[in-house]
Order: structure tokens, then sequence, then C-alpha cells
């Protein structure tokens, strides 16, 4: 028997059970296939069935229209931050729009202003993140390529309730570490990209859905692996995808269909999960202390101090000998984050509650 | 029991059976950690010590000078055809030389083509890409800016037995089919790049061996994913990396290491394989027939044709029948391919051998 904790990793983070049970028991050879997952060709009826599948499963929890595209691509969410650009901004002789609220936010504006001209339309850093912009907040300009935003900021540990309104000018989301964790209204959305080792599968696979009209307007001198187009027309099988990566994401999306009952069952468990979190940190009469501001919390990543760091590094140590893993704060926050992405079963936050009243209790 | 067939797939391909008896007895928890590879954090030490371990090991297979950086990147090696030449080709003001010796030369050729002048210095078009240029063939432009080659061409089953000499002009080679099945003098190449589903790995990780010296010239203004000099200072941990491939990568190079003993062994035993096959070819009496010529020929994709397409599909099929998956030829060749990279054992392609010739004794 393999003992496993609570693993709150911000990313790679913990998978559902049976998907990883399920990866096991079929790992030497896949059942009337003889080979394993990772050995089978991509061009093999096996793995057009189960990328087809694994395309089926997104479209169906996210109610997808048909003049939406699913690719599954290579390099992380840090290569969108580019093809974006690449993509709509560079040569159109326009700009485009940037909301800033994060790291992750930063780091897309960073790539983006390699491309082309590039406006920030609202930036967070007055309020050290804690916080994302409110409805009316954001002034667009209405000739915007494109509006980016950054749906839930893992470090900071914030998250839009919904995206921003753009009217005519399209919406891009960088939604990695929210992806498929709630019910969104796609039709609003020109282009959402997402690394998958947040709430989707392990490292290694990108998702990008993106409308038939932005993929239109794609130049033809992108090189090849980095245009849409061609990855549209091959259904991501122009090279060879990362395939044992869109298998998991294939196992992940039929347990959130089959074992959790769809995107509103899945926001349902993510708010409870939070919700015992902040509710711990609220009563906490400021021995715990949260970053973001009430209106902007995550679901995904809770983010919290304790009055210093001495009892902050206590706290993670404690925490890791009571088996709840990887809760040390990034750097540039500083403090605790506890990551509860859709796979983090409610016994880890209940074990992690209680942990947290214990240790408040003795250090207060 | 699960049974596991003879996979002569061209990529991804077989792995070596003990590589997935231990990822799969550690899937739901490595030793120690309590949480699976597919779910830690590629900041944490378990996964730092992996991808070190991972270029330790390719470092001690090739006696890799410390000159040269290994990098773990995405996208295949269809993307390194473009970021080869855009970052030394574009803007340099100078043209790049390229070997055109099949399918896959001819995809790399396309992508420079994108990004600035290029010569094709030799194409195997007059032969229907069935041999290698031979020493003294390829004249190179001293003033290139480096000189393109493809160690293996997978579909056409061609190979060289060492690469061009090209002086002082940097060597590239895309590697991706023959990496690491033998020793090779690395002093003589800039970079070397290779797609991972060949010989060390699943699909999804591509690896670059880069000279110092190549590194310092990459430009500033590339996107930051496709700066090779960005990884190498970030030791392939800029983004989140593939990690569920490298591990794999770390647990096959051990395997080379500690189970067949290096690559002087590796080569042996590929030799001894891909002998077997050719013999069989080769006392056919015309029943079969290689694509490749003597000299070029591969020990690592054997590809040959039957009397007719009618008996070349009756072979896939009864084949299969026998347990010996993935045989057919690619579109563009026709006829057999046998795909024997490292981890197909000596038993798979003596049962091949045995399956060829009781095929011929019927239909011949």
């Amino acid at each position: 028997m393999t003992e496993r904790v609570f693993n709150f990793s911000p990313g790679p983070a913990t998978l559902p059970l049976p998907v990883l049970q399920e990866v096991q028991q079929n790992l030497l050879a896949l059942p009337g296939v003889g080979a394993s997952i990772l050995e089978i060709s991509h061009r093999s009826k096996t793995f057009e069935q189960i990328i087809a599948q694994a395309e089926e499963n997104i479209r169906r929890l996210l109610n997808l229209p048909e003049e939406y595209h699913v690719l599954f691509l290579q390099g992380g969410a840090s290569l969108q931050f580019s093809q974006v650009p690449m993509s709509f901004l560079r040569g159109s002789g326009r700009s485009a729009d940037y909301i800033v609220t994060g790291s992750w936010a930063k780091r897309a504006l960073a790539e983006a202003q390699r491309e082309g001209d590039v406006r920030v339309v609202w930036d967070g850093k007055g309020d050290n993140y804690s916080r994302v912009p409110q409805p009316g907040e954001v002034q667009i300009d209405p000739r915007a390529v494109y509006v980016h935003f950054t749906s839930n900021e893992t470090i900071q540990g914030i998250q839009f309730a919904t995206g921003p309104e753009t009217g005519d000018v399209p919406l891009v989301c960088d939604a990695s570490s929210d992806f498929l964790s709630r019910p969104i209204d796609v039709k609003r959305y020109g282009l959402i990209y997402a690394g998958a080792q947040k709430n989707v599968g392990p490292a290694g696979v990108t998702i990008v859905i993106i409308r038939q009209d932005l993929l239109e307007q794609v130049p033809d001198n992108l090189p090849t692996m980095l245009n849409y187009r061609v990855h549209a027309e091959h259904r991501s099988l122009y090279n060879t995808p990362p395939v044992f990566a869109v298998y998991i994401v294939m196992l992940v999306t039929r347990w959130l269909l089959e074992n959790i009952g769809g995107l509103e069952q899945m926001h349902a468990i993510n708010r409870q999960k939070a919700q015992m979190l902040y509710d711990a940190i609220d009563r906490s009469e400021g021995f715990y202390r949260g970053h973001a501001q009430a209106d902007s919390r995550s679901l995904m990543n809770v983010t919290w101090r304790l009055p210093s760091e001495e009892l902050e590094a206590e706290f993670v140590k404690q925490a890791k000998e009571a088996g709840l893993h990887e809760l040390k704060g990034h750097r540039s926050v500083g403090g605790i984050r506890a990551s509860i992405y859709n796979a983090m079963p409610i016994e880890g936050v209940r074990t992690l509650v209680e942990f947290m009243e214990h240790f408040r209790q003795k250090h207060a």
C-alpha cells in the first residue's frame, strides 16, 4: 500500500486518485492494444480515439459552440504569451489591451511587448496585486486587437468572478489555473489557453480554445508549429503531440463528467473547499491574514500570512509532518499558499483547517 | 498478467520493460514523496534531482565536454526546425547549408526558408531518397552560418554512418530517430536536437545539446520560450517542463548505462538486430526488396517492399496476428517498415525474421 499525502502544490498539482489508478493499471499495456500508452503511435486508431474523446469531453463540459476549436499544444502558457501576440498583434498597426493583475499577467505582458504595441489598461500594483478590477473599472480601447486577462493569479491568490466586458473586442484569457474549475460563458471569449498542470492533467500539454474568426486572422508567415490554423486543420496531429499528457486530460475530463457530474457540481465543491479555508482565516482574530481582498479571493489558491516569518516556517514544517505538503507561499508574496484545485479532496482541506486551528491555539 | 506485443512503431515507440515496470510501481506515489511523479512541483527537490540525473546520464553516455549544455524543451523536432534558423540564420546576412536526405530534412528545410537564405547542398531526390551522401560528396560553403543534416530518416530508412565534415562551420543535427543509439564524436557538432519518442522516452520532450559559442550568438529579441540561452540559464526550469517525460528520459538513460552498459554496447546490439533483418531481405531472392542502398541502410528503421501491394497488406495483417505490430510502411514509401530502436529486444527481431521466412515460403 503506497501512502499518499495531501499535496497542496500550486502546479503540477494533485490529480484524481481514480485517474492515477487507471493509468497505473494499464501502464504496461492498454487493454486490447498490447503496448503502453507511452509507446503507441499518435497515428494509431487507439490514440485518435483518445484525443477525440478528450476534445469531446471538453466540449461537453464547456457547452462549446461549433465555431470553437480545441487544440492540444506544447510549450505551456509561457509559449502562448508569445503565440497570441505573434498571431494577432504583430504587424496589425493596432494595439492590444492588457489587464495586469499579478505575476502571470506581467509575464504575458512582457512577451506581448516584444511583438507590438500594448496598452496596460489596469494594473493592481498600487494594491500589491491583492484584487482584480471590478466591473466598469477597466476602459477598453474599442479598436484594440484583443483584451488579455489572467482569470486566476496562482501566486497572489486572486481570481476574477467573471471576465471583463469587452464588447466586440476579442477577449483572450490565460485560464491556466482555473480552467474547467467552474462554468464559463464561452461565447464571450475569442481565445482561452491553459497549461494542463493545475486542474486537468500533468505538465506537458497546453489546451487552446480558439474561435473560428480569430483562427482565420492568423498570418501565414509564422513558424508552422506556432500557427494555430495548422494545428486546427490537423486536429493537433500536425506533429507528434504529447500523447501521454493528452491521455491524462481525457481521463481527468471523463472523471469531471462522470464522477463529479460537470462544472456546476465542480464549482460547488470548489466554493465549499475555499470557503472552509477563508472561514478559518476570518475567524482567526488576525492570526491568519489573507492576502487577497474579499471580493477577489481565489477559489484555487488561498494565500495568507502569519504574525512572523518564523511562525510561517514553523507552520510549513509542522504541516508537512502532518501529511499536508507544499504549503509554502511563493517568495514574491511570502506566507502560506494552499492550492486546492479540482482534484484536492474536501478531506484534504478539512485536515488543513483542523491543523490551522490547532496551530493557532498553540501559537496565538 | 498483461500481454505485450512486439511493437515496431516508428515513434512513439517501444520502451524498455524495466522502465515501464518502475513507472507503474511508483505511479501513485514516488517512494518517500507521497505524491505521483505526475503531481510533484517542478521546483521540488525531488524533480530537481530527476532532471539533474537525466542530464548527468546523457553527459556520461555521450562523454559530453563541459562547453555543451543539455536542454529539455517542448514542441518536438518540428519546433526545432524553426528555432534553429530563428537563432542563427535570421538577420545574419549569411546563408545556411541544408543536406536533404528525405522527408524530415525537407520539413527542416521548409521552416528554415521562412527565416532566411538557405542553400540546398545535397538532395537525394534523384535516387528517390534511398541513400545519404558519401564523404566528399557535399561541398560546404565555408561562410555558412551552419550546416544542417538529419542523421537518420525514419520514413526512408537511411542513416549517416557519421555526419558530414564541415570544418569550422557549425554542424547542426536532427538526431530525433537515432539519438543515443550509438557513440558519436560530439565535438564535431554545434547543436544536436532530438524528439525523445524514438530511443529515449515518450512523446513530449525534446532534448537539445548546444555548444557554448552557439548559445552566445542567440539574439535577445526572440520570444523568451524560443531562446536557448534562457533555457540554459534556468537549467530547463524557466517555465514548467514536461516533468513526466523528463522522468522517463532519466529512467531510460539509466537503463542504457546500467542494463546495457553504454552506447558502444547499445550500438553492437543495434547492429546485430539490423543485420538480422537485412540478411533476411538479402537472402530472399528478390521477394523482399530493401528501399535503402546498401551503404546507407539505417540501423533504426528497416524498409522494404514485397512483390505486390496485396502481398504487403497481407504481410502486415498476418504479422499483426502473430503479435508483430505496426509494420506498415509510411504511405510516401509504401511497403513494410520495421522500427527497431534501442528498446526493441533481439527476441522481437528474431520473431519477425522467422515470420518473414515463413511468409516468403508460403507466397514466393
